[in-house]
This record gives structure tokens, C-alpha cells and sequence, in this order.
């Protein structure tokens, strides 16, 4: 990795620091590589994420094409979310973080 | 990847989204792995980023160990920044951000 090109929009890295620099991102697709979720089950999941801040990033997740989101016509409506086969990469990176983050110290 | 055990701050994800949980930091990262950099290099290379945010995520980088900052005592200081081993652990992330970035539809 030696590089000293300038990390302008047409860089990989910085249009993935796009999605994946929004922490919650990340543990919002972590949460989805091991399958579809329901709302509910993401919010508990996602630990420590408000519904505003949910919400709101699984909707930029589907403007990306990253995320698709099945509405069930049950009463109250339930609603599912799946990583697309785009959203799918999201492991490698999520697993390169995982082995990273295991090597870093305990912030407690 | 099947994980259905909730991300909490014990999780490995976690601790390393609050470093790649802010894009610039990643976009900083990224830059280091090519050898150490001044600050002036950093501040052109990392493109868009603000002096005051580019302080900001150096010393957040130096705080959690992953950077270390040398002065040269020239009129005026000059100051270097350079991964450390633990920091040397970004490249991982980088690459696999890398790849998922090109497999991103460009937003243009």
C-alpha cells in the first residue's frame, strides 16, 4: 500500500469512508451479514443506536443500493431488511475491522 | 459471518468503528501507510480536510496509540506523523475498503 496519490472523490477509499465512516453504518451491516432482520431486531441489536439514527441510516443503506427493505401488511406492518448482493462487500471490510479492532486496546 | 450476539462495547467491530467511524480518519490512515508525512503533506493530500479537523483526528489517532508525532525543532517547527505498529493494523481496513469503494456505483 504505498501511495501518495491525493484521496479525492474518485478514490475508492474515501467513496467507502463514505458509508463505513458513519460508525453506525458498519454495526448496522454487521448486524445484516448474518441475514434479513426486522426493525425491532436491529434496534435491539444495534446496541446503543437511537430509532431517529436507525432509521436514518438505513435509508441512506437503501439510497445506496446496499440495503433492500420488505414491508410485511400485517397489523401493525412489519418491516425486514436484507443486505442486496452490493451490500454483501460490506463483509470483507466489516471482517478486516474485526480483526483490527481485536488488536486494539480495551477503551475501558 | 453468522452473528446474531449484539455489537456491544466488548465487540471487536465496535472498537474499531469508533476509529473508522470518522471518515477523515480512515482518509488519514490511508495516506500514513505510505511512510510518514508532515503535516502540510497531510493537509494536501487528505483533500477537503479542514487544518482544525485534521489536528482534531491526529490527536485522537496519537490518544489511541496509533500514530506517533515527531517536532524538529526548525524555525518554524516542523512536525511528522507516522503509524506506529499498532497503527500499521489500519492497513487491513484500507484494503478491504478499497476494494468495496470500486465495487461502489460512482455517486457522480
Amino acid at each position: 500500500m504505498s501511495d501518495a496519490i491525493p484521496c479525492d472523490a474518485s478514490c475508492p477509499v474515501r467513496r467507502a469512508a463514505n458509508l463505513v465512516g458513519h460508525k453506525w453504518t458498519t454495526l448496522i451491516a454487521r448486524d445484516l451479514l448474518s441475514g434479513k432482520k426486522r426493525y425491532s431486531e436491529l434496534l435491539r441489536s444495534v446496541s446503543g443506536i437511537s430509532p431517529r439514527l436507525l432509521t436514518e441510516r438505513l435509508r441512506e443503506l437503501e439510497a445506496a443500493g446496499l440495503v433492500s427493505r420488505t414491508v410485511f401488511p400485517t397489523i401493525p406492518p412489519s418491516t425486514e431488511y436484507e443486505l442486496t448482493e452490493l451490500g454483501k462487500g460490506f463483509e470483507q471490510v466489516i471482517q478486516a475491522m474485526a480483526v483490527f479492532g481485536a488488536s486494539l486496546p480495551d477503551p475501558d
